[in-house]
């Protein structure tokens, strides 16, 4: 392909992402097709001779988007959203056009460089404290892949940083506390790294936050039974409920044990500190004043396209330490030292992509206030949507509302005496008839036992009658399930 | 951002890329900015206001290409390739269209589908064993960031297999095997997750190949000592000489080892497999009979764009015994058996990029007659390169050129008696002088003990004229260079 075929290709890919984007409130939002429709409908090997261009991208109409969860989709409420704009859309367009591993600085300077001032951008749109600014030269932020990567990172940082200090100390002795609503990336670190996950208890009562005295009681049981807990993965906004741990009273119990690193994962809830209406009850002080790491997702709810998962640590020093490996080959005369970040030493791999051009698009084509915007429309959204659940004789909340979450079950008001365990059985059904439909996405949890169904708004497309036409058919489906239990029961 | 003016912008991004393509070989290979540049240029905090966009593609132009290092410029000779093709962008343009985090099936169908039908070309391309297919539905393949994570990956998947079988073993008393010449993955990957690495002798007279023996004298010493040796990574074409570990020979001493975990990196050479030719001397029938794992970068030398690792398992229940977490959230009927691959069970993070559709477009386009013509011509431009390093009276080559890669150093004639010491720093003052230019990019290395100047060929613009000009400006610094020396001796 030389450099006017492609220059026809590309007009054409952004005059079919447009129409993909006029179109998208009229598709399905998620796809109909059955496991293995792709390999069928492919050839078993790659071509002999290279084939014309047209052809691949009337292919990709032709097979791929019929085969598409459509996450930017205005009835997209399942899981947390994933951003996807035109300024990132142009950001990854030319990022890709310089391919390069930026795993020094000397990879390609500009790569390094805009990551640092981005990061600090970033920090301070959120409010988070000077230390944890690259231009501090003590701490930092640095872009990952996503949460989890973020966790396994700050968890090797955290125990290299204990071993420093306890050299003899058994791995096996060595204790990753979560608690028992941290997302999957808490239990996936202690595979990965081979450790032991405690999982703490938390309490409807306390709307699932992890409280300070469950916390000392731990770590009371864990010392004196010869363990050594060295990392704690604290949460702003779960994934089941939006819960929010209480880093206060957790801080106040880590005083007394020094070598505890916390991190506080804010995958999703993270970004809306960019409203300073939100830092308080979401424990940015808390954040600011004890925390060793925090990471917030800008791929989820931040307008900035996957992967861009921010991590920021107080000490970068923990995580060079911890992760520095710099053999002859890479060696430069501009070294990990001052502004020159070798961005390598601060994650798992070497090589690493172009992400800083996303986050620096967006945040000077949105500004401040084009962010505020629309977190705070998302959140106006939710709260429309969890007063008439509130309100509903069909339906009530499980826990309570989160920014732009909430978590619900169905429990009809026509049958009031149910069992916990028929309350989870119609709300599996209801949740089996959401999950049928391709006019809506939604995503099932369960917390302590009770089975329910989360809704998330954050697709920049979403818009009041959007939610209407949400709370409609679920009403729908709700309605003929009761009707089928009445009968059934009848 | 409206789809009109998202539009425009598009346009004007596929032409400022057409022209950065058409005046790439005019441009310095590597820049001329100072630490800190771009923080001094750039504001200290993201605008209140929304900008337009056109100042933002313009400030792209004014500050960002002025401080990247062309990896796909006509005489950029160092570290390893990073590929950039058409074809890759026009993928990374789409895919980051329709933005989602493809943790499982359902998340975005086609984006499993099409990754598990691509691995399976690619693996055909290299011509590996049938075993390593998807469609075996034993063994499979999958796409990761880097060969860092790749081995990562591996290197969990071996401990986890070797833990189940002995499961009071202490983690300090396993043992991961490198060799000395084995890539900083390996290293890494003992940081990462607190093990121990051995990095096992090679020797110059081996071309700094890992021989069977000295892995049976390591084994049976470790054994001897208590230690548990679970993994070897080794090597196909190592980064500082293209060296290929007999993975005959290993394999053979590693049949009394059922639970030593074999992983081969073959992150740059192993896409030359693309050539039948090139298959035999560079160990394809040994992976294909006897390797748990084998990782190679298209990334690299396979006209993918960054990142792109591809990682093949011969079981990938090892992948899943040891990574599988699947929280009720992310229960969905079409789980991970069969062809509905759940790839968030075959690498560490949750969320993963549309990454296979610069795969297909790659495939599709080029064929496997394009992919065989872009390695055999590089191969054919370090042919010429290295015959001439053969005949020079300045250069020789430290060991036998492998693929596009030649390692040599400076050895002028006219200074027939120098020591070792005296040759390293000369040959360091050489690459001092190359690294100061603009006008090349090539790196440096040391093989045990020797300095040395490595060069290696990938970009497709390169053709003939660069190499003959980069073999000149070599001839002239070296000339500059051997005169200071007489002079200084003199």
């Amino acid at each position: 392909m030389n450099a006017e075929q492609f220059r026809r290709a590309g007009y054409q890919a952004i005059d079919r992402i447009c129409d993909y984007h006029d179109s998208l409130r009229g598709r399905p939002v998620s796809c109909q097709v059955e496991p293995g429709y792709l390999r069928k409908a492919l050839p078993s090997s790659a071509p002999t001779e290279g084939e014309d261009f047209q052809l691949i991208a009337d292919d990709y109409q032709k097979y791929i988007i019929p085969g598409l969860t459509h996450w930017q989709h205005p009835s997209f409420f399942a899981y947390f959203p994933t951003s996807s704009t035109f300024e990132g859309i142009l950001a990854e367009l030319y990022a890709s056009s310089t391919s390069n591993p930026g795993f020094n600085w000397s990879a390609s300077p500009a790569c390094t460089e805009l990551e640092a001032v981005v990061m600090d951008w970033t920090a301070q749109l959120l409010g988070l404290d000077k230390s944890f600014y690259n231009s501090s030269e003590v701490g930092g932020g640095v872009i990952q892949t996503s949460a989890s990567d973020s966790a396994l990172v700050a968890t090797v940082a955290a125990r290299s940083r204990y071993i420093r200090e306890h050299p003899h100390v058994a791995m096996e002795k060595l204790v990753l506390y979560t608690t028992t609503q941290t997302h999957s990336l808490g239990k996936k670190a202690g595979l990965v790294l081979g450790l032991t996950v405690r999982a703490l208890e938390v309490t409807a009562q306390d709307d699932f936050a992890l409280r300070g005295d469950t916390l000392k009681v731990a770590l009371e049981e864990d010392v004196n039974a010869g363990f050594h807990p060295f990392i704690l993965i604290g949460t702003v906004g779960t994934t089941s409920s939006g819960a929010v741990d209480r880093l206060d009273e957790i801080a106040d119990v880590a005083k007394n044990y020094p070598l505890l690193w916390l991190h506080v994962d804010a995958a999703w809830a993270g970004v809306a500190f960019v409203c300073p209406e939100y830092r308080e009850a979401y424990q940015l002080p808390a954040i600011n004043s004890y925390i060793d790491s925090f990471c917030t997702n800008f791929h989820k709810w931040g307008l900035v396209h996957f992967d861009g998962s921010c991590l920021w640590v107080r000490h970068r020093r923990h995580l060079i330490n911890a992760l520095d490996v710099t053999p002859e080959f890479l060696q430069s005369k501009h070294g990990d030292a001052g502004t020159a970040i070798d961005y390598r030493n601060w994650h798992l791999g070497l090589g690493r992509r172009f992400r800083s051009l996303k986050f620096w698009f967006a945040l000077r084509a949105r500004g401040v206030n084009g962010f505020q915007k629309y977190i705070t429309d998302c959140i106006s959204l939710n709260t429309m949507f969890a007063q008439r659940i509130y309100e509903s004789d069909l339906f009530s909340v499980v826990t309570k509302p989160s920014l732009a979450m909430t978590v619900f079950k169905i429990t009809p008001k026509s049958l009031p005496h149910l069992e916990t365990s028929e309350l989870n059985a119609l709300n599996r059904a209801f949740y089996a008839r959401l999950a049928a439909r391709s006019d809506i996405a939604i995503t099932q949890t369960e917390l302590n036992g009770v089975f329910c169904v989360r809704m998330v708004i954050g697709a920049e497309k979403t818009v009041e009658g959007d939610i209407e036409q949400a709370l409609a058919l679920m009403r729908e489906e709700a309605m003929v399930l009761v009707g089928n239990w009445a009968r059934m029961r009848g």
